[in-house]
């Protein structure tokens, strides 16, 4: 017989972050949970493609049954930008900063230093492409300041060259992130700050 | 329409040591992962109590559909000790460590220092009935050196306490850890260390 | 006899950032030291406030003699603006990143949210005076994105406010520092980070 | 002139686990300090050597006049049990814990995994010959519970092999830690602790 407990615990070893001890807890976990919690947790995932789909304009994984999502079909958001995210949760955790009020698209990855990574490039390329007729002015490319982050800016704006004549490309401003301290931020963080200072 | 996205999240959240953000992320991978990965996954987790089961004389959850677990029924395994552990991951660092050879028994929890937890009293008594006539003379209580494993021990130290003219009741011995350094160690550590040395 | 041994771990305990433990390991460390090195050590900590003076324009600590250090005397430096830093190591770290040219002012310290700390504030007024007949016309109060430096640079904006007519008040851009990613930035960080995007 | 700042920061650098940013906060904390407690300081160093000295018989350092430390002094103490540690430090918190009532010896270092470092070794040769007379009959080779530990273990027994028919050598017992948890711990410390079981 099949060893279902091993099988199990490599599945959620593939799960973001987890070991292989955490991996053997979380089946342990599931074996003293009720029947009836199992069952519906199973169901949950067996069901996830059908409850919840791509959204065809911005890529996001989005609950309801329709081909575009809230965001892509809110008519009161601006058509002239549009924002360029790695992944789902920074588009999430965008809106509830609140000050974004524009189209998304999400890339869905990064590109490594050695440019690897698999990224939505035709799609991002179909986007503008649909999106130009609309009104688009600007692609701010959101992505995080790291080292992956830049490379895959960097990347975007290659791609983005046809279309730099009628969309201005603009990436994050750089600066003094909650809780930073001024003596262990880098040059770039502290340029940036000092460019960006507001009157107070 | 239900959030079932939402639903999955916070099944996750009930994982140990996960917090709303990485359950997310879990939802996420499971949505990025192909459907035949989902159903497979959701069929691991729908039949693993059919698959696995809790063995009726230690209490471990085992695969196969025996009632006795292999460590159970071994017979060249020594019926003369019965090692008490929290659960069933302490049982499998024991067995790895090779050194123990007799019998065990997964107590499933741990009692707080107010005396809360749910562990498995009266299976253990009745463990210790069903053994006593096998030849069972000494109990090993090994709960991890923590301040519930403490208590825990103290208490069953009490149940325990009608077996003592036929069962001699034992705790792990405290000394130096694997990667132990002096100057960080505390009285009793140093104490344990001290009085089980050993010729060299 | 006094315990010197002692008294010397008391005083490293007052060093920033160390405890008990690490206080002794410090008496242990010069104790396995030559005297000639425990000397020169000595010798180096009597002689810094002969060596080392604080500067009477920003109040820095400097090498040399001179009333006023390098940075104040700096004839190409830009009158026009005056950085206001919590602590000298502060300042150190704007002049590594090499793109500020304008004055300093050292406050030796911050608010913390019930008010309480030691700055500098008549010095700073006393110098804001002495700067605006140079040419004077921003003060930047550079300190770090954290609550005291929030509560800090509201108290500044207050004792300051008789100078708003002549001076402007700027306080740094929020945005991403380097290694911050999207997914864990708050509402500030990505606001801002949004409002002070730039072209790429 | 001399960059007294920048040598009396190098010279905390040196300082074990300072590096050179917190080395930069002692200086500005000891230039923030007032003159009469920086002087007090370096006279605290100057005279360490002069209050502090090495004891001839077990190497440790204390304060005193006395050539030998009041544990080597001290006639009530077993002078049939040598107990060898690394350092200082060890030998203190073997005196918190309160069990040990033999004698000392400060190796003063360990030897790494390719053999390098510095440790008493001609001094703990000629204390074992010293001690002999006196009734000595065990050394405890007291080390820390890594691989250097265990590594210098291996060379001390080595060069004590000629004592063995007079002096059984010994090392410090494996077991649990106060804090170690059964899961988590490898087959040394869970063999050890099995071994070393107690009763209870």
């Amino acid at each position: 017989m099949a060893d279902r407990l091993e099988d199990l615990a490599r599945a959620f070893e593939r799960f973001p972050g987890i070991g292989p001890r955490q991996a053997r807890r979380f089946v342990y976990h599931l074996l003293g949970a009720t029947p009836s919690d199992r069952s519906r947790m199973a169901d949950l995932i067996t069901n996830l493609a059908n409850d919840v789909r791509q959204c065809t304009e911005c890529m996001r994984f989005a609950n309801g049954g329709a081909l575009v999502c809230t965001y892509c079909s809110d008519t009161t958001r601006d058509d002239s930008q549009l924002l360029v995210v790695e992944k789902d949760q920074d588009l999430l955790a965008l809106e509830r900063a609140g000050s974004y009020r524009g189209r998304y698209f999400v890339l869905g990855g990064v590109l490594t230093l050695s440019g690897k990574g698999v990224i939505r490039e035709k799609e991002l390329l179909r986007a503008t492409e649909r999106r130009l007729p609309k009104g688009l002015t600007e692609i701010i490319l959101a992505l995080s300041a790291t080292s992956e982050g830049e490379n895959t800016v960097d990347h975007l704006r290659l791609i983005l060259t046809p279309y730099r004549d009628k969309v201005k490309l603009t990436e994050l401003g750089r600066g003094l992130a909650t809780g930073s301290e001024l003596e262990y931020s880098d040059a770039e963080t502290l340029s940036g700050a000092l460019q960006n200072r507001k009157e107070t």
